[in-house]
């Protein structure tokens, strides 16, 4: 196998405040299909271009947020080979036992230095709903509302972004493709790549650890993101910013709020990454337009709301 | 390390009747740039959006067609190490010096049982043409012509489609993410990733071996593809088919020839990859939805010009 | 007014052959909203960005095609110069009650030349389901399938292609924009402008009278286009060509059939006219281009499959 | 004829602090073709799929902003019936000879009472460097820059917008699409057409008179407003707000400022007007989404930046 450990990111357990409000917002208007409900309450989510049981998980709760970040490795032998480096590195591993979620095997869990919370497993069973397989036409049904592709990363925010660095660079084989830094060489962001894409995880130094910048989907091209910022105003979704581009990674954006208050992201494009690409790096002063890159500026919002 | 072994598809090297038109083609109707020119004349190009020194490289020749196509793979030890297993499996291995190409380290050569012949190589200088790094900007010049932003795989034409298959799979880990098959299992088309990618590598099934069907290049979207086609028009190049969806890979597409033949084509969107995803099979009575989705139909051309 | 006389097309009342079949088609993939239903069974149906009672009448019929295609009028006035201007040049004039289609005002009606039968109207009522008019969001409701914005225009086949195009010129004010023209003067295709678009009304010479080529309705771009061809893979549609481009009006198009077997095009994009702009000429040799731009050849169904 | 007295916006003298600069901005960023150089120093300009010789002048002057804006009529006939009728109503007429503007016939001017100068002419010479007419291809040069398309209308600020309205519909035949009106009935802004165009010019109610707010270009699609935009920050053009849309008009647009402060638009789509449609009014509260579908608010430099 090509790519090997951590294969990509493979689901995301948001907290929020109403499941009705909640299900109209993720399955409505940004598109997902529902999969399952749980005994618990919790709803099971994917994008219609998903193969696995779910990629978003929300719970209702009475605090907005992120529950935990999953990543599926290639199998039952990296999930040990994890562990064992974790435990080296001094950091507790938790046990989540197979069928805590639906579909999902064991999970091993963390906490990183930035105070979130990481699990890792090696199996999901495939959605019933997944993309066709035999002779496959583009879609099962018509993906409606933003027409969300995948769940594609999370961008969190914590105080020792270095350590949590470290964990996904030297245990996990995460390459950072991308940074801002401060002129004493102190990272103010980065952003790591376990495949080909710019980005599966991004980190922001932030005092308060454990935060929810936002949770990303893929959609297909900047013509989807207009048609994100229609939806957002028609149907009155409180918004960040954007339609826009980012000078990190080159995505085309637009950020959202969910009735909860965490913020969502609809991206495109961007370029892919190879190993071996050199690592982009921006300059404090240039901060703006690594975020924005068409207005050159960041807005208080997209510093300080988190969940 | 998350993606292991090899990395990429690396270079084309492509054989044209004629430099001078070949240089107009690929730079001015393409847009690649120049990188330089080597004493024996082969030129050498890249994407706008490639670091590597070069990805294609043009030989001028009485015969159109393909001298090999090659991967880069992660380091020394991994060329080592494909080197042994090819040997092992009685595939002659050749050594090219380093430098045989301008800045890129040696490489190891092997002619796979379509006939195709395959180099591997850990190392290549980054060109000084390539994208910015340090507060970049989208471009370092406004791209140009179809605004090309890799080469990105090639399809290859030969009769052995399993033996080459087995090398890919068993040696150097491709993963097969789509395939047209007959009904006696007889596999006709397939399509082999070595990252996130839907393809890096297609062979299709046909008598003859050692053949190019197109070498293929990334562009941004949709409209890239449009505008593409009102280059292909306005500037006399001659048209295979498309604008067009592949129902494998579902790459927005159009295909045209160079002015020795060479069968290229410039492609958006499609899937992502992720292992362990289930593969794609197209049965034969489905082959022209596949390759053509919105046509459902092949055309001779397609299907038997090749270089 | 700066625009008199003939203001834009109004209508057109197309022969189905199952009003079932006929609905799924024009409601659910080209996303027409359903208006009224009349005694008589005739379904009346506007594009979601269409302010007038309807557009589209659906008539069940043993045999397929145009009955009519029908011309909003300035006003009563205008109404009555061009029925006086008709009847001078020989035409007869029918009479069309008010409310034989439900908000429609009182028509004339006349056979031209090349047996198509036309209608002239001063007003029609308001639809309740047209777009907003207080503090407007983009559309009332999520638009659906090809998400079309309005009936467009008409190609009509016939014979004496002279004989009509006279009365649309020197009677109702259309100007040519462009044409296809044998060596010798003859015209074989010219489209016909009343306003600020490139055409308004096509008319294309064949020996067979009062054909209809196709019903033709804007979509808003060029990846509205590849939705469209999606839909029309996905849900089996009987698609002519495209997705591809008109060297004629530039339009970026995509031809298919309806379940009845008339034709309809979706189309964005193209040039606007201005009065006093040159008109284009294309000549038989390059007929092919003047149509598809792209593929720069005719398909025989493109040019003998008529209703 | 069905277009009749005012044909539509002919062409925009604008003041520019260096001529040097000017071009940099208008014929490599914008597009915009250079047609002729006068003795005066006045470069005339037009985009590449324009006919007339020429849509935008630049004057190079101490003070930027707009000298006037031009209108095409139908014919001497309508420029001599229009200044009887400005006589009339007790505005003054001045006569600008023929020649005054390369290739532009005689012009009859006025200052409106918003206190911008606006003519009026019947002739212009075709240019050179207009769209093909015979068997004609795309266009005929690569476009570049943004590839404006077209000048196509200006927004002006002044304080007597009851005024010229009056002017502009009951001499000019001009109908209001759409307006942003106070609870008192005042009108704060209004969008006047002349054709088939949501707008062709564009007054907003602002204590100083003859004000220019901005010059507007037309491009293809959404997918020109982000090349637009990638344009504007790779040169470092200062970026007023965009790409979003216009709750008027729907148009897709992003604002920027010519090296002299004039503010310029490149926009898309939005929707065409037909005669006889309601006109849509936006009430006060909603003004931001008025002018900013998806911000939904002002910002200060739209409302009083103008030249």
């Amino acid at each position: 196998m090509a790519l090997t450990g951590v294969l990509r990111p493979g689901f995301a357990q948001v907290r929020v405040l109403s499941m009705e409000d909640a299900l109209v917002h993720y399955r409505d208007r940004i598109g997902l299909n529902v999969v399952s409900t749980g005994d618990d309450g919790r709803v099971y989510m994917k994008a219609y271009d998903e193969f696995d049981h779910h990629s978003i998980v929300l719970r209702e709760c009475d605090e907005a947020g992120l529950d935990m970040m999953a990543f599926k490795v290639e199998n039952e032998i990296a999930l040990k080979e994890y562990e064992e480096k974790l435990l080296k590195e001094g950091i507790a591993v938790d046990h989540i036992a197979i069928g805590e979620q639906p579909g999902v095997g064991r999970r091993i869990s963390f906490v990183a230095p930035t105070g979130h919370r990481f699990d890792l497993y090696a199996e999901m069973e495939l959605s019933t709903k997944g993309p066709l397989v035999k002779n496959p036409d583009l879609w099962r049904t018509e993906p409606k509302g933003m027409k969300a592709l995948r769940f594609d990363h999370c961008l969190l925010y914590g105080s020792d972004v270095d350590g949590t660095k470290k964990i996904f660079e030297d245990i996990l084989g995460f390459t950072m493709t991308e940074c801002i830094k401060e002129e004493d060489g102190t990272l103010i962001a980065i952003f790591l790549s376990c495949g080909n894409k710019a980005h599966d995880l991004a980190l922001v130094r932030h005092e308060e650890d454990n935060k929810l910048h936002h949770v990303s989907f893929l959609v297909e091209d900047w013509t989807s993101i207009r048609d994100a910022a229609d939806i957002i105003t028609r149907y009155d979704i409180s918004r960040d910013i954007g339609p826009t581009r980012h000078g990190i990674t080159r995505g085309q954006t637009i950020y959202f709020f969910d009735p909860s208050g965490n913020r969502n992201e609809v991206f495109s494009g961007g370029y892919s990454f190879y190993p071996g690409d050199p690592t982009r790096v921006w300059e404090m002063p240039n901060v703006g337009k690594a975020i924005f890159y068409y207005e050159q500026q960041l807005n208080d919002r997209f510093m300080n709301v988190v969940t």
